[in-house]
């Protein structure tokens, strides 16, 4: 199947005097989740993981990813031949090099300018121009290859209301607005789909795991057109814009509205979403800056923050009355993975807001915990038992906010000592960093080695960033901030702000023996004023126990000791007005002093 | 003076229609201490710090430079027209961006190639080109104005046995050599004098406090040539060089020399150190590297890391004999910052192999140790008596080793909460940092917020990384490897690996009130491998004791005070056998266990 795939791209490449094409896993707003129409990447190597970049020429299929993901690209693509060239950054664009390496001068690539932002076109041509390698925009390369394509969805686009926003419409465009005076241009022109969301208050399910709109925006002074399909709208909200100066015009209209409008116009944007046919598209000049709006919506204002303490109670109510299911249940029988997946998403169906998962669940046993994006298949995952251990990361999107919890649990049996070590150290590294005093500005970089500490005493570690930054019934990895091990990525080198939700998920894999993840989402927030500045610390809002069977109490400081009966109290206290009297009772075991 | 300095400068300008003029700290080596005769920054500002850049319009002179050196320009600039620009980031371009904004099109600034990178002048360039801003090369702007300019040093040049090398001038440039044919080019190109010096195992005293010899180095396969003037090598070193096939042309003589002699070759260099002269001299074709020799050279040899040892211990004995020089003095006298600094000299000058200091020593009284930077001036610095706090950073040149070492010192009277609270917060961050265990190749960016951890939780910091490389009888900040808060130098993301040495050096300071700082020399090495990979972790080289008076003992941890008496008995062991029984005592004192 993916034999006959890429002959016929090698058959379009040919009829185009096509060298190469390029194929990455995104669609025309640098999305991390896209809607099927997009999985071009996926379609034509069979590789399904959310990170990873195709390159086709006639002689090679080679897909570039990283370690997340090689032992998936083994499962998934063992049997075509796509080779797998190994990432050692995530998403670093190194097939680039690989690929200007392989041609002599004059040969061609072909790309879809808009699956590429204005950035990665530059790095592109600064490795093609030299050689003279030409570039070939090819927006129409699978239509004859992928005739059962879906379409771009179309669904409903509703309000995200001010009692979960916090913020107006009105006052969000406000600052843009007063951005695009002070940049002294015309317009704002946003594509990136989660920063539209924010901006416009507006959510529907175009993309899995996500609430997102497929949309672009062009913010102007006078008037804003916001590109979206004119009939995924009722009345009501375009009355309701029309008053805020919002035009509402087709989605696809953007190509033939931009050179027009922008002709002779200072337009302002971000370079490393901006896809490179809207840029191509505009007749104006263009003004760089880091997106105002993802700098704006990376701090949460109250009600948000509010939203998201009241979700962590739904979502720990949720995981708590699973992980009795599952108790339960794994003492008479075994349970495929997959099941138990479905079944928490049961668990957090049933409360208040609920809209969906935030992101495919990981539910790995044993082995499968240290493949890092695991997700069970369908069709016989592994049966878990009442013995060994489980790591289950999962979130959940509530109309008042988005959650991403893992707990790594101890099933039964005797832990090995290893394991005990490697579990005892993640919760010191989470301690660690949870409790860290830093001043307002830190990077991610510059800490994210504090949950690393205990893992590195022992002569372990783990292969990804510490954690995220995270949505308000958005994205689950939300830009900017977050902790990572360089420079390389936003998470790396965002500074921390108060006022924002992070995840901290420190973890350690053993492949093919198991893998342990403990994750909270905190909130920063000024902790310490001195004449050195103002410090900021954190504060865990998940609500969900932490297994203690996997400790080694004699590794814990005192202070640690007391982080989690404290941390257990809290859970406790918070959760248990929503569980019944045999719950509450199982909770209050799971988290006793220790 | 300044005043008729600039307005010379600005009469040059106007002459040759210049709009600005960029006057950097540097020499054509991009060297961070330079000879005199290089001193153009100096003379045009009056500013001496060694961090700093002059930009001269006709109605402007600014001056970039960082925190560490606000209080120095202050004090240097009151009287002249030289305003400050506060760099976010030290020795960061921001005036670039600056002067750029300040000019129409078409506007021509003036600058002396060689004390630019190419790198430097490619960014510059970046900025000036969009807006037709030309740059024009000016070698003998100073010329007419600075009549009395010294000339360059003119040392005899000596060899560095392989004593202390630890490896021939043979086998290193085997080394480039090799890296040549992988490269499949003619030549490597160098212009670092650190790199020079270390390639070609030749030490002289061009420049101030570095053992350096003013030179450039052209390595070719089968001909080596060293630019650097005949007259200082004596027959002997010119017999040897000659058998490894090195030729010694004189200094100026590369200007004509590189065009003929690289015209179609393919020349190795590092764009960041190479001078944009040289570059422009250049006929041939360039393949840019991080420069094989810093790479290599980071790493000491057994022989090295020996010869480092050695000198920690005379170190040690002359800052224990100094010390308790001071102590006894000032229990009868007063006695001025600038004469401790000399005397503390005279107590090195005794050991064997000492040649000189490897900066200029900070001894600093009180607030006056809140100047990071601070050089005690010749007259009236401040009478230091036996109340109060006193730091002293210092370092010397062995010939078998460079020393750097700080260290802060209670003189009497009763120290305030906040001081010892600072110091005790410092000293534990030093030892958080030098006791970590990390993987190899973990970045300086990473890991220096370890060593202040302890100040954040009180609410302190400090304004500066907290480590540099350190040579061998070589530069005392020597890169690539350090500990720096950011990304944005060498320091932040160069890989730690085994075998290298790197100062320690968290501090505190609260200006007017006084400056703390501890630091010590480590050397890396590998203590833990494991299926994760190998882990470094530091010993501590430097030997001297660490006042007690300011700790807070019950700040302390067991395994800090364990660490801290550890360290005192490794020193008392050491240093003993080269001290009288008097001092002996004295030290026991010092070293006793708390």
């Amino acid at each position: 199947m993916i034999a006959e795939r890429l002959q016929a791209l090698r058959n379009y490449m040919a009829s185009k005097n096509l060298d190469a094409f390029i194929i990455p896993s995104t669609d025309p707003h640098q999305s991390e989740y896209v809607a099927d129409h997009w999985k071009l990447r996926a379609y034509f190597s069979g590789f399904t993981g959310s990170a990873g970049i195709l390159v086709v020429t006639q002689n090679v299929a080679a897909l570039w990813t990283d370690s997340r993901y090689f032992l998936q690209f083994e499962d998934e693509c063992k049997d075509s031949e796509v080779t797998l060239f190994k990432q050692s950054i995530p998403h670093a664009p190194e097939h680039v090099a690989w690929l200007c390496d392989s041609f002599e001068k004059n040969a061609t690539i072909g790309v879809d300018y808009r699956q590429f932002s204005k950035s990665q076109i530059d790095y592109i041509l600064s490795f093609t121009k030299p050689k003279n390698i030409k570039l070939q925009n090819e927006p129409h390369f699978a239509k004859e290859i992928w005739t059962d394509r879906p379409n771009l969805p179309n669904f409903e686009v509703t309000i995200h209301p001010l009692e979960f926003s916090g913020e107006a419409t009105a006052s969000k465009l406000a600052k843009v607005q007063a951005e695009i005076q002070k940049q002294e241009a015309n317009f704002y022109l946003f594509s990136s789909l989660d920063e539209i969301a924010w901006l416009f208050n507006i959510r529907s399910s175009d993309v899995d795991f996500t609430p997102l709109v497929t949309a672009y925006a062009l913010v102007g002074l006078e008037r804003t057109i916001l590109f979206c399909n004119t009939n995924r709208f009722n009345e009501n909200v375009i009355a309701v814009f029309e008053k805020l100066n919002i035009s509402i015009k087709d989605y696809n209209s953007i190509a033939s509205t931009l050179p027009g409008i922008t002709s002779g116009k200072k337009i302002v944007t971000d370079a490393s979403s901006l896809n490179y046919a809207c840029f191509e598209a505009v007749n104006g000049s263009f003004i760089y800056q880091k997106s105002l709006v993802k700098r704006l919506k990376a701090i949460k204002n109250e009600t948000e923050i509010a939203g998201s303490r009241d979700c962590m109670i739904k979502d720990g109510v949720a995981l708590t009355k699973f992980f009795i299911w599952l108790e339960k249940e794994l003492a008479t029988k075994t349970i495929s993975e997959y099941e138990i997946g479905r079944k928490l998403d049961s668990f957090r169906q049933q409360q208040e807001y609920y809209t969906g998962e935030s992101f495919p669940a990981i539910v790995g046993y044993k082995g499968n915990g240290a493949i890092i994006h695991y997700t069970a298949p369908e069709e016989n995952s592994a049966q878990v038992s009442n013995e060994g251990i489980l790591l289950v990361d999962s979130g959940a999107q509530y109309k008042n906010g988005t959650t991403d919890i893992t707990r790594t649990v101890w099933l039964g049996g005797t832990p090995a000592t290893k394991l005990k070590t490697a579990y005892t150290s993640v919760l010191k590294g989470y301690i660690e960093l949870e409790q860290l005093q830093f001043p307002t500005g830190t990077s991610g970089a510059q800490i994210d080695a504090f949950a690393r500490v205990h893992l590195w005493k022992n002569g372990l570690d783990y292969p990804h960033g510490t954690g995220h930054g995270i949505g308000s019934f958005g994205m689950v990895h939300e830009p900017a901030q977050g902790f990572a091990t360089g420079a390389t990525t936003e998470r790396g080198t965002a500074p921390h702000l108060p006022n924002q939700l992070t995840t901290i998920e420190p973890g350690c894999y053993v492949v093919g023996e198991f893998g342990i993840r403990t994750e909270n989402i905190v909130v920063s927030k000024i902790v310490n004023e001195t004449t050195f500045g103002k410090f900021l610390g954190f504060e865990a809002l998940t609500l969900c126990y932490i297994d203690t069977n996997l400790l080694n109490y004699e590794e814990l400081s005192t202070f640690e000791i007391n982080w989690l009966n404290n941390y257990h109290q809290i859970v406790l206290n918070k959760l248990s007005p929503f569980l019944n009297e045999k719950e509450k009772q199982w909770l209050q075991d799971k988290c006793k002093t220790i």
